[in-house]
Formats: C-alpha cells, structure tokens, sequence
C-alpha cells in the first residue's frame, strides 16, 4: 500500500451566512466572514489516493489521469464561481469543511473507478488554515 | 539607504468587467474573471520602503508602526470586502494593477510622514502572477 | 469526522545544554545547540483538531476562537521569549520535542471544552525539521 | 510516542520507460515523462521517525546524526544522479513510488540501529506531487 | 509605468560539461553537475513585463495570452527535455545563466508585439539559486 | 550583464535594546524585541552578484565556490549564535538593516576577487520582513 497526492488549485468567492439568523448573530459568530457582498480565496486542494503499485507502470494510478479527472470534475466546477451561487449541490454555508467533503463526494467512486483507493481530500482556504477529511 | 520590506495579506472579491462592453466582449477579454456573481483570491502584499538608519533604533521605520500602518490604512479597508462594491474609491476594474496603485496612493504620504519613503508596492493575487509599482 | 488546521507562529531563544554533563559532552551532543549565550528559531506551529460539524456553522470549530485561543494560551507566552529562562513548566532542555508536548498540555482540555478535541500538535524549528505528537 | 522529520533534498535524472512496451505505448501511458533523453526533477525527501523521548537529551534520535545517515545512504547515493543508469538496485522504472520504495529499505533498518522507528518515506517529484510509503 | 509577473515552469534534465576540457577538469570545475549520465531540476520561470496601463482592461497585458505565449514559446520547447540533446539553438553549456538568455531571446520581440516591454527573466534551477536577466 | 542569487541561512538569538535608554524607554520602542533575556529568529540570506559570463564556464562565478565563501565568511560567524555577544565587529543593535549591512562589508571585496560583483544582500527575519542593501 503506498500513498500519492495531487496538488490543484481554484479561486472563488464566499460567504458564511446563516439564512435563519439575524444579520447581527451571523456578524457575531461568522465576524469579517458574513460581508454580504462576498469576499474570497485562493484555494489549494491536494488529493490523496491509496494503492498497489502497477508492475507494468510503477503507478498506483496514472498522475497525468487523475490530474485530468480532479480538473475536470472539481476545479472546473469551482474555479473562479461563487461557491453560495453558481455551483449546484453546495450546502447553503460553504465553510471549507462544507467544501472539502463535497470535494469527496464527486472524486471517491470516480477514482475507484480508475482502480484506487481515495484516502484524504486537504483543503487550504489560506495558508494559515485547511480543513482534512477521509470519508467517515 | 536600506530598503524594508513588510508583507501583509487580505482576502477578497473581485470581478473584471467593462461596463462599456457587451457580455460576449468582457467574456472574450476577461474570461472566468467576468464571472458576474464574482471569484475572489488571497492577496499577498509586499510594501517595499527606503531610508537611512536612525542610529538610535539601528531601523529605517519601525517595522511595528509600519505594519499597523498598513493594517489600518490597506488591509482594514480590503480584507473580506469586494473590491466593485465595497471600497470607495477603487477604479470600477479592480485589476490587481489598478488595486497595486489604489494602495500606492494611500501609503505613499502617510509613510512619508514617518520620515522614509515608500519605494514599491508588490501585489500578488495568486502565487503565479503579481505587480510591482514604484509611483511612476 | 473532520479535521481542521490552524497555523500559528512565535520567535524564540534557547539551547540544548544538560546540566548534569560537562561541557564537552554536551558540545559532543548537541553541537552548536549548546552554544552558553544561546540561539534562535521563527518556529511554525500548526495546531490540528477533530470533530463533527456544526450544523447551524459549518465548522467543527470557530477557527478565529481556536486562533485567539492559541495565541492567548501558548503564543503570547512564547513569542519573543527564551524557552530555558521565561517560561515557567517549560523542561529544562527546550527541545522541539519537548516544546510540542509542553503545547498539548496546555490546549488539550481548553479545545475540549470548546467542543473539539486536539489531534495533533506539528512544530516546524526550521523548515528542514519538525515534530508532531498526539498526545500518547 | 512522537515523530521527528527530517527534510533533505536531491537533484536527478530520470525516465519512465517500460522496455517491454513499444515506443508508442510508452508515449501513450507515460506521454512526455517517456522522453528518451531523460528529464530531470528536485526531489525533496522527508524522513519521519518515531519513538520515545531520551530523557537525557530531550530528543527521540539525534536529528544532525539523522540527517547525516540520510546523506550518506540516500542523498549522496542519487544526488546528480540517472535513476535509471546510475543507482544500482534501483527499479528499472524509477517512479516517485518506487524511489520511496527504495529509500524506505535503505533506511528501515539503520534507524531501528539508532533506537528509533522508521515512520515514513515523503517524495516530493515536484510541488504538485508526491508520495508517501509507510512500510506495509 | 507598471511591472507584472508571471510564474511557470518545467522540468528538464542538463549536464554541464566543456567539450574542450578533460574529464578530470570538467569534475574540478563542475563537480557533480558533470555527471555524464546528466542530472535533472523542477525550473520555476519568472517572466516580468512593464507597460502602461490600458484604460480599456485595466491591464499592461492580458495575462491569459502572456502565459499562453510563454507555454507555447517556451516552456513547451523546454519540458521534459534535455537541455543538452533536445532544444535546437541552446548553447553547448545550459548553465542557468545561458538558459535564461535564452529565454529572453525568444520572449524579447514577441512581448514587444503585445505591446508591453519585456523587463526581467529571472529562474530558479533550485531553490537556492536562481538568475536574472535584463537584457542588456 | 546578468545577476545570480545563492541562498543561504543561519539560525540565531538577539535583541534590541539600546544602552543609552531606559528599559521603559527600550520597551516603548522595541516592544517584545527588547526582552532582556533574547529572542531568535531562522535568517534567510539571499546573496546577489552580478557579472558577465565566463565563455568557458557559462557562469558569472562559481556557485559551489560562492556558496563555500558565504557559508566561511558569514554563515559558520552568524550560525548558533547570539548576534549581540558572540560575533566581533557587530553593531550594538543588531537590527536586520544593521546584520545585512555587516554582510556586505565582509563580502564585497572577496566576491571582486573572485571576478564577480556584489549587487544586493537581502536578508530576511521573518516571512513577513526583510532587508536589502545594495552598498551605498
């Protein structure tokens, strides 16, 4: 068993603002988060995927492909949007938590498919802070 | 003449967006930049100053003041705003070209006033593309 | 379950010096470390908790109360400091090891009661080493 | 229990190449990585061990002798190497998870002699991979 | 008058060896740099352009078609290649030096062709050395 | 003409405190930096020379040679120990413009007898400040 990780990025725009609170409890508790205009990140995401190695390839999973499928199915659909508006399925409060396990959600059968294992999905929201999450 | 540099950062919304042009015309210019419900990044900001040293402090500037300074002038006013709606004055296309400049104009005499001069404004918008402005 | 990150930073001085050796076998030891008119280091620490999310938030955990919380509790006692003269419960030879489990004491019963529980304290002495530990 | 890493680095030529495959589905698998010129990356090595506190020098192993026996055994063995022509023992794919493989058994048992566990092998090929071997 | 920056990168494999020297003097001057099986480095390029502003786009350049030209021009030539085998044009010895001269080379009039002015190549071979060059 | 950069980095304590003041005078001042019992800080020196190109080298100067000057002349001086006590010929306060500019007096000549010119010392004492002098 041996590990790989894949590094993408997407910027994009958001909000933390609870719909069933008053402005000022979501300024309490989200602070500088609830601007109501928005605000945004720079988003790092690195994927990890768990595997045998491949004698012909010594690949647990070809690089190139899961690199494809992560831009495709991830940061296509989050990069350079409004993570409250413009992507369909996002929980109403877009923490990075949120983010990270919906990340989880489109890549874990689709990298079954292709033969391993997903292990973590690692979201940094800036350099100070990221969220980890391995599906249970 | 020494040169100082303190890096401070911000995160924020943005779109680019000519209001003179059609939406086929920002889209073919602007790409996902236009994206009319906004993206946003983590601004890196690098403020460059020069002087002599005070032989009293063994400093330019007070590397403290300079930086509450900053805080209070630049990133109070930008940090988890959006750049079109929420701080006057910006130009209508916060480019990271026009926000470089923006900044410019707010330091450039209030640094001045603490006895060095402000000689660069460095801006990143993401690791891979920054501005660099020296006032002319 | 889910895991969040918050990174913090302190400056310091110390050295690696035991009192029950002689001097030589301590330069034999420890090297330059032992060096009597001690040393420094930028340390980064990043300060990992699990836990289930919020539903009202999104969050496992208010990640600006974590930030305060850590740079109340450890930061503000740290930063600026020397790790063998300043610190009070600090051991008598500040090593990086030491200097993480001297961290996990004091914040693992504090996240508890702020409804998380502390995974793993990472701390970087220089960017070529670092040291994690979870607390068993 | 705790767990010390060590960052080293290596600079090296490679190809991935399977000389059972035709030219095409080398370049069909491996696409540019194929190049029967070779290419070349900056390797950056982690070393993690684990173990208990000496507590007569405050650390789980003496990290200048680590990063020593790193050198020796790893580093000065690939540094300005071919992993393909140079490095003898190494597989005839040097993939990022078979060089990990390969440090991983050059190291086990020399940091079992030093009072220590092997944790993990981290390889950075560049910043957007790498991959980790914990020995199992 | 503003400066503008963009990163990209690409892996490549070199020697550095004078076909007009002995081998012992290529190993005196060049050390492990002239291992004859060559050896490898991840480049980070740095490209700076200056110009006015356009009141159109709030833009010296379109970033877009600057990374797009520098990929097309340049890093597509350079990626995965030998330095030494592979790039028609490169000099008999690709220090860093002679490779960001050429790069400039190929970048100077197709920048002047976008209107701006190309100001800076500057490139890491590691992340302890790196060159720049201004042209003249 | 074209300018090169080595890095390198030392690891050391010191403080500001200026004799001829009070403590509460210093305190004002310096803040934390004052603190009589030192602080330290991870020094990155980034060395910048500048020179033409040796036709039968490809370099400006050699940086295995370079690197071993700095690392002589500078590094083994400045690493481990306290700036204040433990390095002859430093200025009373050992301020990062006041450490930059004793770097340069130490290298400027031996770098022209080594056929090459100093451009810059920048020197940074954090990730957030640092320091560049360029001799005059």
């Amino acid at each position: 068993m041996i590990y790989l990780t894949r590094k993408e990025h997407f910027n994009a725009a958001h909000k933390l603002f609870n719909p069933n609170w008053s402005e000022e409890q979501n300024e309490a508790v989200f602070g500088k988060c609830a601007n109501k205009n928005w605000h945004g990140h720079n988003y790092d995401l690195f994927v990890t995927v768990k595997g045998e190695i491949n004698p012909d390839t010594g690949f647990i999973i070809n690089l190139k492909e899961l690199s494809t499928l992560i831009r495709r199915e991830v940061t296509d659909v989050l990069d350079h949007k409004n993570l409250n508006l413009d992507v369909p399925g996002m929980p109403v409060m877009p923490s990075t938590e949120h983010v990270a396990i919906f990340i989880w959600k489109i890549l874990v059968e689709k990298i079954s498919d292709m033969g391993a294992t997903l292990h973590r999905i690692k979201l940094y929201e800036t350099e100070s802070n990221y969220v980890e999450y391995f599906g249970d």
